[in-house]
């Protein structure tokens, strides 16, 4: 596990001193609402990152990224997770990663030309839009949007919402019932809907912990009323919706939970760097607490048991295929989620009042970060379908 | 405990009635930070509470309120509390509750004037300005702001923050250092200072978990840049800075213990609610998933706990004084922010990502108290006290 | 609630005294295995507190017992399950006190004379045998026992264990099947059977936490090999038996729960005190880490709040009736089982190795009480009941 | 991590029949305390094991061990762990273990003749005596027992418990203070003393958890009366005491946590087990229960957690030392402790109350490893050590 190659030594490096340097200095710009001159900053910095080479660092070199093995990826994706805005710099942010994952296996040379590539250099954002409002997302077979051909076209008639960064996409992956009359994973396709065509409104952003957001940043509602798009934008086999969902599955939830690891080791670091400096009487540094000394080991305990868990599934997945690691997968979405509320929740404690302004980004990530149990699945619905499975060994 | 008289039960019927009818529908103004048109239909209803004696249930009858004992307030501000906006309407919110009670005590027949009566009156605001960003909240006796006498005036110099609703407040109450020399709990006093005089400088109202607020609610950020106030504007006698605020102590602990307990009922409807109406699948209630279950059994004892205990605690200041009561006013501290957090997390979880909206108060709670745990001493300083009260027992 | 008259205040400070210079001396014969002379001492004590009147509390005056509430009982077994002995010295001891309820209740003058009367006079000790090895005890209606009327006899078949104190008991309560196609709950009877009766066979006693016990101290398995006994043996009518263990339920609920918490204020005293002595560094007592304050400060809110909740619950079976009060019941059982099983985690880990010894009571408790979460129905079972009551309200 | 040698995997599938077919059979006899067959029973597996190669694992070849590494030694100690016996069987038990290495590295010719050859073969047994009653274990440089010089012996006086398996020993490695005016971590030595000295008293085996146990399953307290051995039975050099047990420290925190892991295990695979096969109601097995389907989850997820963490400890101090590896070493005290605790209450749990009868050792390790806790330095110790050091690195 400690195997890290020192080519990949070295990319780290670079990257912690570039996140440190260049990135964690724009966060105020997010933390106070200010996202216009955030993104034109943003955009600056992703030229530099780019022209250093770092850019993509997920994807195959062939399509101009770094070419790194999931476990790499993984270990890149800790280190951005560190800043609020670490993967958007280096274009491997959700949902775009994802999205290019999807386009790069199952996008015809068109889709390619048009959506992928303008997506790898950084051109145009995207979106991907399945969650429903009427629906609950623990169970996604469960969804009313359809796609009903008509002609050489789909018509897709639905209600979307939780389409994180819908605002200013240029196009959105549409899940939606193609084949009604199928078996349970084989109704749904995915689509590819260009924003800009008729019948697509984003409703709003929705106020999400008290915050709309703007442009990546937010989480669109979204309606669609009989947008029609070639069948031709269909991604994959129709009715394969599910089973490409699933593809992206395992790494996707690599790089989240590596992400948190990140957030994790910020916070862990922000509240030492404060027990230290902070005196709860002159000359009595809050770190001499014994309670603070408590959460300090017992958070690091927990970070380090998450991330080794995290690079085994890595390890595992790159080894032997998603399948063998169905378990692990599923177990790391609730640890590691766990772990990562423990630990903020300790860091805001230890800062006291300054814990609950916007002075640290503890407290974006304690109320953002609350998302963690619930999307990709609830805590509760991954703990039974694991559990589930284990207990069938026994049977 | 369960002894509520006829009266009291008629008072907390209508009350319950007046905050599901007229103010809970006021809340999506605060959550889309909509203040003006907020602060406006806020007036109304204030009028009509007061229309109908409704206001001031903490107050003596004397001074126009309605004159309940500690435990009967406690009542009251449990249902206040089921709403963010209860306790405003009937002009017994923080901090100008506690103010208005400082000034009761100890305020000088000019000071009830000019500062108490219209406070009584609803038309103006106040603030309460204690706590330093520069030290630790959690050890109140070490404070930098000073009040020093120049002629018959004070002039105080000093920088504090988290003077919630400071931002249109007309007088701050503030606490500064007026004998550096004497022992420890005797340095400071409590100082009129109207906050239209030279040198009161409101900074910005802090970002607090996101958002700035505005009006009421906002936490404001004040230097004092040698503000010039006659000494008449003292509370109390010199040096009881710490005498008073001691005073407000236990009476404000059963307020606040009791709007979170109120906090707590209404998220554990909403919990319940949603989970008998939302279907996992067609047919299926998540209110039959067993985690669900457990989550409000658990959800169900630990807030009948929490509220005997307060009950409990108020009935012994009541009868025995705030002395006797010291163990028990410091372990509801501790004791029901754990729960209101542990409560507001399964209540969030069992929404999905629907909890994670604005469209129910629980993602406001879920961010805004998680200061329960830190504001009036945090959880760790409470613990800390009382256990060293009980162990000095078995020595 | 802290109503208590000064009648009760005397009785208990007597309690208190006896339980404290009379009993707790006894316990390390307990520990130790030393049943003979520990029962022989308990009959002096016994004795003793016959002759000063402390006997019997919970039963009424006409019957030779003390006559008190069910509040004041719940006090008075709080201070006797302050040691492992306390309840069995006054005759309020289970199995035999529930048995004593239901034959007051349901026994006819035959079954009173021949049964109840010796017991009240502590001459001899019976049990109460309706767990099943094979059938979960977590579904009270699941059971295999049969009782066959054959002429004028009930002809009992059926293997039943953990019925406490069956060693050495006069009388055995059965519950088994004598309407097998009546409706779920109207199944069963209760029927005294004689342990002197052919082809009942105490098979052992089985060992729990790594301890057979003897006599009172024991929890039988018991083959019931087509056992005989006049249909006159039966209590109240054919098929109530769940009708009146129900009646039970309660009341055995209330003084469960107090004698928990007693348990958890002598395990918390024992912890206070060793605490204060214990250095861990020259003139350094234990009680001066925040870990061990931290635990003190949890431990008093969680006792604290457990108790309120049981005697709130009393109070109201006193005021309502049980069935009013189901909720309440349900809920102390697991809520009070959890504080008891932290405090004592607490209480001997704050004793290092000495809370693992038998020095203390502390880890006969920590084995023994374990159970306190599966007996009476595991708390998961109670949690589901009470949820799915609650949350049907809001159907 | 998964990287097991070919070699590796045949050794653990082997020791994993043993465990299964030979050892797990002879448990209940140590459940019910019949140490004199079970001694006997064990002797003829030990013989079995020691003919078949599966003898010392940890020992290096040329002592007639199997020369495994840290990490493999490891592995097998987590199959050992899966059984009560597991370890003695295969001469790695402790104290034994440790008390080898120690001769192995600071044993004189003379001593390894004496002591440690007859060790390895399996024919006496040895005891490690350093807690003391009177002084806390947390703080071992607190220590009262003595060797004094006089002419060429030492002369030993204190007082010891918890000296594990003193029953029986043939030698005791004593902890003593020798230079009492030196720093603090060179006070102490270790020094041989056999058991049959004049002055030896092994006044009790203590009663832990109820049980007093025997032989090799026993906690010995020991009164070393003015014990006068020669000054050749110094092991290392004077002084050395701590410098010496502080080399086995890293390596016996792995066995142990290993042996740890393979009891939750053990205990996981009963608790599945137990789950598929009740049934709650006809047709309805526990394991459809959601709370089971929850502990299995996160009993898998911990359980993998505490595996990676040990295994990366191990790997780090085979790879570079313990002194590298110390925060690691400390972490998986309390994280490992932990995670075995809840384990195993959830397995008991789960089993209802089979799971608190000694019918699966699952209630053994209930009440006998809540000692994990506690021993080789109680979890709060751990957690403030590895937490100043890490503090230190931010100041």
């Amino acid at each position: 596990m400690n195997d890290i190659s020192p080519e990949l030594r070295m990319i780290l490096s670079t990257i912690r001193e570039f996140v440190q340097e260049e990135i964690i200095p724009l966060e105020p710009l997010l933390l106070n609402h200010e996202y216009n001159p955030l993104m034109a900053q943003l955009q600056e910095k992703r030229d530099k990152a780019h022209s250093l080479g770092l850019w993509l660092p997920q994807i195959p070199q062939e399509y101009g990224g770094m070419g790194l093995t999931l476990v790499e990826h993984g270990r890149v994706s800790e280190i951005l997770g560190r800043s609020l805005l670490g993967h958007y710099v280096f274009n491997c942010q959700a949902p775009d990663a994802g999205n290019m994952e999807i386009l790069i296996e199952h996008g015809t040379p068109e889709q390619k030309e048009t959506y992928l590539m303008p997506l790898l250099r950084g051109e145009i954002r995207s979106c991907f839009s399945m969650t429903e409002p009427e629906n609950p997302g623990s169970n996604p077979t469960w969804m009313s949007t359809k796609a009903v051909k008509e002609g050489s076209d789909y018509v897709i008639t639905g209600h979307k919402w939780f389409s994180t960064a819908a605002d200013g996409a240029t196009f959105a992956i549409v899940m939606a019932i193609t084949n009604p009359t199928a078996a349970k994973h084989e109704r749904a396709s995915q689509i590819i809907v260009p924003t800009a065509v008729p019948g697509f409104r984003l409703v709003r952003n929705t106020s999400v912990m008290g915050e709309r957001g703007m442009g990546w940043a937010s989480h669109g509602e979204i309606m669609y009323d009989g947008v029609r798009v070639p069948q031709t934008n269909l991604l994959g086999p129709e009715g394969a919706g599910f089973a490409i969902a699933q593809e992206r599955l395992g790494p996707g939830r690599i790089h989240h939970c590596m992400r948190w690891i990140g957030i994790c080791e910020r916070a862990f670091d922000l509240m030492c760097a404060h027990a230290v400096r902070r005196e709860v009487a002159p000359g009595r540094p809050l770190a001499e607490q014994q309670t603070i000394q408590n959460w300090v080991a017992e958070s690091r305990a927990e970070i380090n048991a998450a991330r080794l868990m995290v690079l085994d599934a890595a390890y595992k997945i790159d080894a032997q295929g998603q399948y063998a690691a169905r378990d692990e997968v599923s177990l790391i979405k609730f640890y590691v989620a766990g772990v990562l509320q423990r630990v903020l929740d300790r860091a805001l404690q230890a800062h006291g009042a300054l814990g609950m302004t916007d002075e640290t980004p503890i407290a974006y990530w304690y109320r953002h970060e609350r998302a963690a149990r619930i999307y990709d699945g609830p805590d509760e619905v991954h703990k039974r379908s694991v559990a589930r499975r284990i207990l069938q060994r026994y049977a």
